[in-house]
């Protein structure tokens, strides 16, 4: 069985929603789940579900790391945090994989310090899948593990993400696109245009080209390449225009009765857009180029959310992600390694 | 009356849109349009229309700079191409501002050229309004004129973005934000932080520190900073997937008779969703740092689009916009200057 480590501590809703999703996923997905925090509090939140069967044990950790601590600072000192109790279970082969919903940056670091980078692997990235118009979604790589990067760089994430997309969504040779100003060749800056000779040359790849931002979401592409800070503007602000539009819907229905009345008959199709839209269903986001299986949820993740992040989890243990990337990179080792 | 310049030959939809909406603005703004391109195609067009007693005039251009052409190169060698007019127009001072709907680039570099830079500005940018869930939109600076800047650059947009926004919203202190990865002070790239630093001691802005691209949707700041890469994929991430969203909805309204049904009650509130998000109503971006008015329309431009665009320019160019930044900086000459 699948061992799934999770912070039982972190994110907003944390401990109540994080160990409602694990003892879900124990029950529905067969996975063997272990959460870390202090016993105490995880054992009354335990109290609340039927567990007699689940495979479900606690490791204790004394110490949070919260929202507001500088990630590189609170790792180092909080030797006994969740976050780090969590990282410790994966590295020490006593769990497949893990789970973390709370500060991304927390988790990025742990995780890095903790189970360390793949051979010739020069940047860990984070890995988010996003909804498209598509039933296909898109992956977007970096959003955020690393602000500034080079091409070499961009090339590694690029592999990650196919190999990753590949894993996840059971599709080979995903499209893979550099996210820029405009889709001509000549447009952008000279890290686009450096990264973009590299990808065309790495002929493993299912490479198209660059992508704007207006054609990632209708599933013109699997995998969008882009720096850190690129990524995460892109991500962020896709999620700020999803809730963006769906409060003026609300708005706009709710100004008139004809709307008012609309809007309650057509709740179903509203809904189903929802679900299609919301991050509680994408199961995070994963850190990947590290030595182990390691998923960030949302901050702001619920039962249903930690459930998938959970499943995802266990799906790229199963799938065996690292050992597929400690293969491709080991081959490439002359390539790009820093 | 306020002189408007127009390159009828530029956008998707050029000529038959860009003269209609150069008609509804000569009728319903009382502004005077001067239409550039080859008199022959113009003159047909307007025959379209009822344009007696409008202030319409047509100024003779015989090439065109097609969308693919690359910018810089169709500027030099098309010297009698209906944009390259259209900005002498209002260089020679035979028009108060213009308005160009076709290659964002071949717009920007020749009004560069043409119109130069106002002394003490580094670099011109590109200012687009985008809707925010509230009344008020908010102004992105810079969305791609500039794929690569440096800090004083970024302050300069800032600086100019503001009195934009002033200008155009009749809204004195806008806040002002930098777009960043995080809203805490400590996060980003080396640009965002030494950014960070002038905005903070520039004590004319109101500024209010780094935002994310979830937040500025929610209206939580007028004006966002950018470097032209970041803000190009912001602002073409926030189109595609507003653009998305609508489809989703779309789809799943269509995918069942109920959700039919209520589409068709509730659809005078999803055309308002649709007027507060289409580019058709905001009149497209300017191009601000040089010596005169510059509208920049969007390429699917129709008249509704060149009319609000001629507005724009019209409203710039009375409220003497080039003048107020001109003022700023030859105040502000012992700073940033280039």
């Amino acid at each position: 069985m699948v061992r799934i480590a999770v912070d039982a501590m972190g994110g907003d809703y944390a401990p109540r929603e994080i160990v409602h999703g694990a003892v879900l996923a124990a029950r529905d997905l067969g996975v063997a789940v272990q959460l870390i925090g202090p016993p105490d509090i995880i054992e009354k939140e335990l109290r609340r579900h039927k567990t007699k069967g689940l495979d479900i044990s606690i490791v204790p950790a004394s110490e949070v790391v919260s929202m507001d601590e500088k990630p590189s600072r609170a790792i180092v000192k909080k030797k006994d945090s969740s976050i780090v109790v969590t990282t410790k279970q994966v590295s020490s082969g006593l769990a497949d994989g893990m789970v973390a919903a709370g500060s991304t940056g927390a988790a990025t670091v742990a995780a890095q310090i903790e189970l360390g980078r793949i051979a010739n692997v020069s940047r860990s990235a984070i890995a988010c899948s996003m909804p498209t118009s598509t039933d296909q979604p898109v992956m977007l790589i970096d959003v955020g593990a690393n602000a500034e990067c080079d091409a070499h760089q961009l090339l590694q994430f690029a592999q990650m993400g196919a190999l990753v997309y590949t894993a996840l969504y059971n599709m080979e040779n995903p499209r893979v696109g550099i996210l820029n100003l405009g889709s001509e060749e000549t447009k952008g800056t000279q890290l686009v245009q450096d990264t973009y000779k590299l990808l065309q040359a790495e002929k493993t790849l299912n490479f198209i080209g660059f992508i704007e931002g207006r054609d990632f979401p209708m599933g013109k592409v699997e995998v969008v390449v882009a720096d850190g800070f690129v990524g995460n503007v892109a991500l962020k602000t896709a999620e700020g225009i999803a809730k963006m539009i769906k409060l003026m819907l609300k708005q706009e229905l709710y100004a008139s009765l004809r709307g008012k009345i609309g809007g309650l008959i057509a709740k179903p199709s509203f809904d189903a857009v929802e679900r299609r839209t919301n991050y509680n269903q994408s199961g995070g986001a994963l850190l990947v180029g590290v030595k182990g299986v390691c998923v960030i949820a949302h901050g702001g993740s619920t039962r249903t959310a930690i459930k998938n992040a959970i499943r995802v989890a266990a799906d790229m243990a199963r799938g065996k992600i690292v050992e597929k990337i400690e293969k491709t990179f080991s081959l490439a080792k002359a390539g790009s390694a820093s």
